[in-house]
Order: C-alpha cells, then structure tokens, then sequence
C-alpha cells in the first residue's frame, strides 16, 4: 500500500456522480466578493480547529474586516453552537443565506440545516463532498474579506474536497503538546504541502494551563512541542494558547464573540499580515 | 435536508465497486475464532478514544483474555504509536498478519502499513471503507475473547463500514466535559441507536484535574455532564477518568501497558461484566 497518493487516484468510485471527479479538477476558481481564503486544519480531532477559527474570525471581524466562515466539518460541527446560533438558514431558491453572529461574521454549517443540532449524518464522502461544494457555490457570502474554512479531522473527503474545490491562500494549522498528536498533525501537514497551499503557520493549543489556585503552571499533555514541530516541518509558530476555561465556557455559552485575550489578539494580528 | 438517513440511501457512488454497496448490505457475519465485538465510539475527535481502546486492550490482556484492535481511523490512527509498534505487519499471500504489542495484544491498524509513520493518507470514502474491510477479512485473527474496533471522529464512512462489516455487540461512548463535546457525541449515541447496536456506557475523559502542587480540583473543560448525558441518552455511566500527566507521557513513549489505575480497572471490569 503506498503511503503516497495524488488526491483522487485511489478512488473507486471515479464516476460522473463523484464531485470530485477529473471533469471538476480544475484549479479552484476565486469568488469575484471574496478576497482572502483560509483554513484552519489539524488531521487531529479535538485540538481546537474550530475555536481557533471562532476566535481568528471573532478577532477579524472587530478590526472591521468582513468575515464568513465555512464549516466544512460535517458530521461533527461545532461552530454554530459556539457563536449562539440556533435558527436554520433560509434559501432563496437554488441559494442559501449564511446566519449571522451577533457582531456579523456569516457562518455555514451542516448544523443550520438541521431541525435538531444532536442529529446525526450518517453520511459517507461523495455527499459530504457535495455538501461542502454547495456551501460553497450555493451560499450566498457577498462581500468578505476572509473567508475561513474549518476543516475536520483527517485527510479525507471532507479535506480533499475542500483543497480542490476552494482556492485557499493559506492553512493553519492546530496541534496540541502530545507526541501522539503531533504525528498526526504531521500528516496533515504533509498534504498541505503535497497540494502547494502556503501554509501560514502552526499554532500549540491546549499548550499548557495555570491552576487558578496556586498559579503553578501545569504540563497535562506534555511539554510543548511547538518549536520543534515548527523547526522540523520548516513552518512558522504563531503562538501558543493555554488551556483556559473561560473559553469552553464562552463556547458552551454560545458567546465566543465576547473572549478577548492579548496574546492572541498578537496571533491574529500576525496572520493578518501573512495572509495579505 | 434531511437530518435522518438511513446508511447508505444516501449515497450517490452506489455502484459495484463500492464496498457497502446493496450486495453486502448482509446482518454481519461473526469469525469463528472470536467471541466478543466491541467499538469505542464518540463522534467527536480528541476525546480519547484511541486511549479508553489502548487501556481497556491492556486490562482485558492482564486478566488473561486474547485481545485484537483493530484500528478503524485510518487518516488518524493512534493505536501504534501508544503501544510503541513501529514495524510493518506481514503478509501471507492475501493475509495480513497483525502486530503484537509486547503484552501480546493484536493491532492491526494504517499506519502498520506504512513506511513512515507521519506519511498522510489522502483518501476519500471508498477506500476507507475497503481498507476496513479488509482489516476485517484478511487479517488473520486467529482466536480472540474480544476485538476492539477503534473508530474515527464522525459518523461517515468509516463508522459506517464497522457498523454494517462488524458484528459488534456493543459500543462504549466516550465524551468529554464541554457542552460543545456532547453535542457532537449525542450524534454518534444517536447514530448507534439507529442501527441497534447495543450501547455498553458512556466515559467521560479529561473528567476533570488534580493540580499536583496543591491538589487543588480542575475543571479546565467545565462541570461534568456525564451524569447528564447518560441520563438523557438513557444509557449507563461507566466512570469518569481524569486527566492524568501519565497517560499522556506513556502514550507518546509507547507503553500504554505499564498504566495502571484502580478506577479505570473497575470501568473495564464492568465492560466484561456487560459484555458477557
């Protein structure tokens, strides 16, 4: 089995009912309202892809810039909940409107077409691929000046999809301290760079956390591994983020938008920059 | 959109080729040489899935029962690396020999077969599904008390192909703490429940911390909602795992076998007791 595979070749179910197949691998076609494309990626699951992106977005918006965000994470969404949205999406004919956050960043979700957040998709990748493309081509984003695209765990249809299918500038990408992690994360780094999309650099979560009591500062999942992963992929490290509870509970709250912290005010800052 | 689909009927790559297509869509068939079939589920990534799998193997070892993994996240597979293998499994002819960790537990998982471990693996649905089918079929077994599958965060295809390839007799559900967590793994119960297969009990990871300057309780992710969780979901609490610094560093070191906790052997005592 080869580790190695051009997106696509080792599909089976090449076919004109595939979204993906070779008739639409054309490089992805920028949106004429939509100036820059990123993505928050990882390979590993539960190290904070999607919050990374609620807060960058969070962080864009109240410097002025016109954001949306596509929640490419199909089967396991978790932006709309984090910024309190609840309503389904309207569609206006072959067209859906995105929601929007109280502080006005347009987010797409799976979640906003469901009746009921807790309902699964037992769905396999051709449809995930087809929903995704929609969220793309169907949704009606307007005027932004990022869109960010939040990507779910893996290297799979979901990933794929969203590489061919949006010309993404650049990707970040999240790991958290554990050496297993980090292998993983690697992997998802790999193909960044198989498929040439620049990537913007590599934020630690879940790096370390301060117990409130004693201030003594705790390792729980290691010590970091930042400098070392960033050093051995030749990637920027744009910072770390602690392990903070007023975040999960910001988040459970449905009001990410009122987190606010200096230090990544400073990471944010940073990609902005790189991403101009 | 419909937010309930029965597996499969959604599909739009039905075709020969693929590996769920109708003409396998038979009630799975059991292995002569194996007894129990167990999934550890949660729908959500990075809550431990990988690990409850890894300690429960091992504590089912130590009492003397033949154990398998299979390692059904094939873009993100842990299992190797905690139990510190490293080698490239064998083949006999159509077979597939699995790993053997140093307690004699059988692993077969993707990154057994790759040449380098940080290698991605860019594959879309189809062939996920067909390299956990042949994880499955070819993988010669031999005689286990129990198979623990491994599965992925979502409820896509490689979920899927467990469900309807592997006869499991139950699911153990991990979870952790955030509200935003459970959302997601109230998905995968739901999908469980769908298919009629048994839920076993649920575990709440990353429960909470013990500051170990002053021992001092944390909860970084937020209160417990397990009792809450299993409560609405109608299903048994197995027991609550802290995080523990440990595991953390066994896991990256290869040598999740030397864990040992007290209350986690009572969690997988249970298990065996309800598996039964």
């Amino acid at each position: 089995m080869d580790s190695k595979k051009d997106i696509c070749d080792s599909c089976s179910s090449q076919n004109e009912e595939c979204p993906s197949s070779s008739s639409t691998l054309l490089k992805p076609q920028r949106k004429e309202g939509i100036k820059r494309y990123i993505a928050v990626m990882s390979g590993k699951g539960g190290v904070g892809k999607s919050l990374v992106t609620g807060l960058l977005a969070t962080s864009f918006s109240k410097k002025g810039f016109k954001v949306g965000i596509l929640d490419a994470d199909v089967t396991g969404p978790s932006i709309p909940k984090m910024f309190g949205l609840r309503q389904k999406v309207f569609s206006t004919g072959s067209n859906l409107l995105p929601a929007e956050t109280p502080q006005g960043i347009k987010v797409m979700s799976l979640n906003l077409l469901l009746e009921n957040e807790e309902m699964p998709v037992i769905w396999r990748g051709p449809i995930i691929a087809k929903v995704i493309k929609q969220f793309w081509e169907e949704v009606l984003w307007g005027q932004l000046d990022y869109l960010l695209v939040d990507l779910p765990p893996g290297t799979a249809d979901a990933t794929i999809t969203v590489m061919q299918t949006i010309p993404l500038d650049g990707i970040i990408i999240i790991a958290s301290p554990q050496e297993l992690a980090v292998m993983i994360v690697k992997k998802a780094i790999h193909m960044a760079k198989d498929v040439d999309i620049p990537i913007l650099g590599l934020i630690e979560n879940m790096s370390y956390a301060v117990c409130p009591k004693c201030d003594e500062k705790l390792e729980f999942f290691g010590k970091s591994q930042a400098e070392k992963l960033a050093d051995d992929m030749n990637i920027r490290l744009l910072g770390k983020l602690p392990i903070d509870p007023r975040i999960a509970q910001l988040c459970d709250e449905g009001k990410i938008e009122k987190y606010s912290n200096g230090s990544f005010e400073k990471v944010a800052k940073e990609i902005l920059d790189l991403a101009k």
